[in-house]
């Protein structure tokens, strides 16, 4: 059991969601390798058990969540600014701090989301990733309430993101390549849920929305998924991108110039965003669909997730 | 001489500068062609010289410029916020209709550029395009005063560029390839002018901007200038292109993502953009490094311009 | 029967919504007066019956909706940006020119809001002043999905703007005098709805919200509203006003300057904004509660309106 | 000597601006009142002498600014998104927490101005405060490069004011009421200057500036110049508001409505905003006018600046 630091708390981890992420990690996939051993997980809820010195608003018995950003700064920049997520001395749980997939985890108090008494933790689990990432992607779309955002993929992340764009007001089109997740999407909410494999599929979008999709979030970064959203986008519309696959995708100059197109990467989100995203899941505008295992499960778990089996997201218990 | 229809003006032209884009379409570059003959041009300043039926605002002997935006509908969603430079009904003066190169050309009364009585016409006739362009572009990385910009290219657009973004209290850096377009950026005010084909160059722009610039202004969009704009904006900053060259340009994930970098196109610039940029012209804080030509001379100016011999900007008298 | 001039339309009239700016057009409450006689009426709805010459994009038979904004001149600073509702050279309707209260109207093409075949015209009336000028005061809130909206006043205004509201997902508080209509705010959506008179109703909302509301939109400025306005909204929040008494009030600085409180006038809504407001009630997320009269009733209506027993709004129809 | 807590460094005073807010602290003018005995002055530049445990970014002999902000509690809503000036729990330097009119004052490490070695300290003192202060307040304004500002008064803020707006590319029109005050404004580059009191001042400025200031800074709040600045500002234009007299002033209701008027407070300003600012006076483009004073000297200054005796700012050595 790891003892909290200066403005740490030990939290007793109840659950823990399992994103790409850790399988990225895990693999070593990017550029900035992370040193294991190492504990992966960054979608963990639970409870705080214990106090490091000068923490300010925490308590024993607080339920709260560790995300993706377990600390930053808090004086460069970017985080006198309310964009911590881009701060240079940020620490990542479960890649450059151990993570969640333990039976206690540290958090940094001031970065912990805060989470109702009484909360289904298992459930809340994946907002603290899926849930703050596409919460925040769409943000960044700047769609506003009565526009259309294309929401391309239903899968972990995009069956999340069909329902925080619903409870924003936004018309939803979402794309997937089977008839299953598309009846998921229309469950959700979708207007429009089409099959993003049918060729005439980007024109049939950009008739229907009546020019186009305002937004279009990219919830599973592809080179092909990409040039799509690049088709279906409206004029003086935005791409937001959010996956985090190794490598490149071509952009069409000409397109992007003449139709005023804003292509925009999105990296989870800060904590205002995270309580935004807890509030609307808490309020129960959000539900993810997850499928509950034991943390002893993790090596099926990851071998499911890779072989994309998983639908919805996967939720390890303690 | 043609006669001017309703809402129409004949615009005598008495100089007219000449554009890339000329070229692009004399040669029949870009996926929608123009119907030869026609004649080019969309940089053309001059004096009205006859009103159609139902003109507004404009009386025989105004000084006038007609720029790429012909005109547009005036009713759809883009036109209606202030986008008309979306708008899908639009004419382009030099493409779709008629351009400035001739002694008289027709302009849409609502959409011609204002300018003030007994101004340098020659002078004045690249801020119809080049001008408008690069303020455009600039005001649409949303680089606020005090911060950096870097522009690409200190040609025909760039030294203009910088001059806007020195005007809009931005720091500048400039990019370029030979010692004279550097010592031009210099003299023209930008704080650091470094040669673009360097290897620490984006490092070294790093470092002296202390995290990288603001925005970035491709103005000549070539592969390995965007790719370049990448490694030197700053996190959370815009990268922003003007140009129109056929092709597309492969962009890293990562680092979109990670950064929150935002890729955008610009085309040209809506009427207001055109009368604010012309504002700045004749306060006297940009002016065009001009060669004068005769009208006569095109095809030495095609030759020359092709050639990548134009320093500045050629302006055509008549 | 007038005959439509040049871009205008004839519009044969179905129904017409009354509004308090009526009132004070026919009273001379303001300025800048209207000379009589003219025919009020600025919420009409109805069948394009003529052309005028070179009419684009409309043809006889379409619905569409008169409002307030009869035409501007589109070629002005504010109509150039998608603000035409700051023209200086507008038009208004059943003001400067005459209005809906008529068997048939004048309508300027590009300036009717465009309604979809067999709508209920009784309905969708309202939607021409009441809905355009509460959507536009939210919007210029700036308040957020997920943030709190206080409505005041839960009149022929307010009722429309909980609806609003909560279609484009935000939280709502309304507030008004009497338990009926603060339980028509609750069934329209409101998950606060607070008797404005009660002496802690502010300190009330200030809890409930965590801190205030974001937005506040003030439908019935009265010297009282407006006072409680800025007690109630958050720091950093938005009061937005859209009524017209004559009149001033007295701003508190210190609370103005201490909480960065900004303070909005807001005037109908741009053609842009119309469109959507029409989209979200032909949508069904919004419907205004309407009693039916006819034209004849005019006088009657009134002297119901100016004591303040219409509940809802009043539609006459033809 | 005070000794440094945790996070916090011991700074030696070099020099302190006297601002008009340290006489109202001193007469208790406000709603909430310090706690006497204590030490006023938020203006205080000078060398940390000594670092409290758990100081991270500053060391011993670094040059540094105390401003009004104090410190603030870096995990509440406004101080995660970069809006500290509103934190509940701020401190305030010389208000909540002893200030620099002293030869020690205690600053917190994150919310200390950072200055360049060797730099002028009493010309930079200023800028902790006034210089802040109508830095943000243009800023709020949202006034962009080529547009106009009215700054209303050319006092010990207005004189800062007018060089920042001039270094971000605004036109700027300069009020106040005597020859000598107009021709300094003149002198730093306002390209109007009028006298504020001349019956026909908004009229005039509303048709040199073609229709109104984009935005207006009233630095010092009276009810006429209050009144004045609404008769001045372009439609959608600004008015800020920065100072904190007691009272309140009257909006009229119609122009705010009609002309979508925006008045919005501002305080001081954040951390970002307070490194902005140092940047610019640093690089020599804003330099206050100062006098300087002995600390001994503090019961004159108050007396002077109480007469309206004190021109530019007041600045006591050590």
């Amino acid at each position: 059991m790891p003892t909290p630091g200066p403005g740490e708390v030990l939290v007793k981890v109840i659950a823990t969601g399992v994103c790409h992420t850790d399988l990225h990690a895990a693999n070593g996939d990017w550029p900035v390798k992370p040193t294991p051993p190492f504990i992966p997980g960054h979608e963990g809820t639970g409870i705080v058990a214990a106090l490091g010195p000068g923490v300010v608003g925490l308590k024993e018995g607080d339920a709260v969540g560790v995300a993706w950003l377990h600390d930053a700064c808090r004086q460069c920049e970017y985080c006198e600014t309310g964009w911590e997520t881009l701060c240079e001395s940020q620490h990542m749980s479960g890649y450059t701090v151990n993570g969640s997939f333990a039976e206690y985890v540290i958090g940094a108090a001031p970065f912990v989301g805060r989470l109702p008494d009484n909360c289904d933790f298992a459930e809340l689990a994946p907002i603290l990733c899926a849930g703050v990432t596409t919460y925040k992607g769409i943000k960044e779309t700047e769609a506003r309430p009565g526009e259309w955002i294309a929401i391309s993929g239903v899968g972990g992340l995009g069956h999340i993101a069909i329902q925080y764009a619903k409870a924003m007001g936004l018309h939803v089109v979402a794309l997937d390549v089977t008839e299953e997740k598309l009846a998921l999407a229309r469950s959700l909410g979708a207007e429009l849920a089409v099959n993003a494999q049918a060729p005439d599929t980007p024109a049939r979008i950009v008739k229907e929305t009546g020019g186009g999709a305002h937004g279009v979030l990219v919830t599973a970064v592809s080179v092909p998924a990409f040039a799509q959203a690049l088709q279906m986008v409206r004029r003086k519309g935005t791409v937001t991108l959010t996956g985090l696959p190794p490598g490149a995708f071509p952009t069409p100059i000409f397109d992007v110039v003449l139709k005023r197109i804003t292509i925009r990467g999105s990296i989870v989100g800060t904590r205002k965003d995270l309580a935004e995203a807890i509030e609307f899941a808490v309020e129960g505008k959000v539900r993810a669909h997850i499928h509950r295992a034991q943390l002893d499960d993790i090596n099926e778990v990851f071998r499911d997730l890779k072989a994309g089996k998983v639908d919805g997201r996967m939720v390890m218990t303690l």
